[in-house]
């Protein structure tokens, strides 16, 4: 009876909770992509979104568990242009238009070298969560497009596909890097001759 | 008269703190080596120097100009193996050798991908410098080397070298933190594929 009772004002209580916390995601984001990430603390957050400290650490634990979430909804699918990859769209050109994606997001490619080196030190469980998870579903997804692609015969056979896979994911994100500190950097030629040298005419 | 008199005394001072500055370089070097990037702050560093703050700050300007210092130091020519590369090493062999070296250092992979990270954010002028010209001289010395190999037959001649050298910096970085991170992370097996893809038989 009294679970009965309780139930839907506690759903009701779980459904807003979890529209505020998409609300204040929404905000953040908003907030983010205008300061920076290393300008973003929680107390500059709270004041913008206008909620408390205790609310944010409420709904999200932590700084960077807030930044993880901001990184994850502003990359989010629904977010992507709809018919981004053509459907035989190597490994190379899926990670140069998704970096092109993220690019449009201000902010949002210091965040993600800002979470990764996090991810690198101690004591930043949220960070190393985030980018373990990410670099090995990236690795499977393209290890997995590198197979679809070596089976008709668009890509070397002679390779093998969980170390392509890590080499175009390493080569896509450390190219950004030098290209956003120095334009002169090579990026686009860099990515186009990995993408050659995978192919199967390729001498 | 007063510049001739002066000036040994001026040149007794400046090597005077020259040698004070190396000598709170080195120490910041164990310092950092026992705490990591993140737990580096100025207050630490001078407190385990056992020198004041405002002494840092005269010798290192900021605990950004310290940490690129730890780091140029760390791994300064003079610290690497001697005949660590054969003198027909491939560029994908350099880097690995260096990764190598520097993986030797307690937390100094850290500190390279805080520095860079910070290097993206506004702000942070001495972090770009260090990054910005880092890429850039290992590029040049990367492409010389590729140039070197290709007029000797020991790299393929369709690929230019420039294109080649940030492909393997770039590689060599972002391949490190994913093993880092996960050591199932195919590092060595995607480097030695860079590193066949570049062979004038690579086939």
């Amino acid at each position: 009876m009294t679970d009965d009772q309780d139930r839907p004002r506690q759903r009701g209580a779980y459904a807003k909770g979890i529209a505020r916390r998409q609300e204040i995601l929404d905000r953040a984001i908003e907030v983010f992509a205008e300061r920076g990430a290393d300008r973003t603390s929680l107390r500059s957050i709270a004041s913008a979104v206008g909620v408390t400290h205790s609310a944010l650490t409420h709904y999200f634990g932590s700084l960077e568990e807030l930044l993880v979430a901001v990184y994850q909804e502003s990359t989010a699918p629904e977010r992507q242009h709809p018919d981004a990859f053509q459907p035989d769209a190597t490994p190379v050109e899926r990670m140069i238009e998704s970096a092109r994606t993220n690019r449009e997001v201000p902010g949002l490619v210091q965040l993600y070298s800002m979470l990764v080196a996090a991810a690198l030190e101690e004591g930043h469980p949220a960070a190393r969560e985030f980018a373990t998870t990410r670099f090995a579903r990236l690795r499977a997804d393209m290890a997995a497009v590198v197979r679809e692609q070596q089976s008709t015969g668009r890509m070397r056979e002679d390779v093998d596909a969980e170390a392509v896979a890590a080499l175009v994911v390493a080569a896509s994100d450390g190219l950004q890097t030098q290209w956003l500190l120095d334009d002169t950097a090579p990026q686009h030629e860099a990515l186009a001759l990995l993408d050659r040298l995978l192919r199967p005419t390729a001498r």
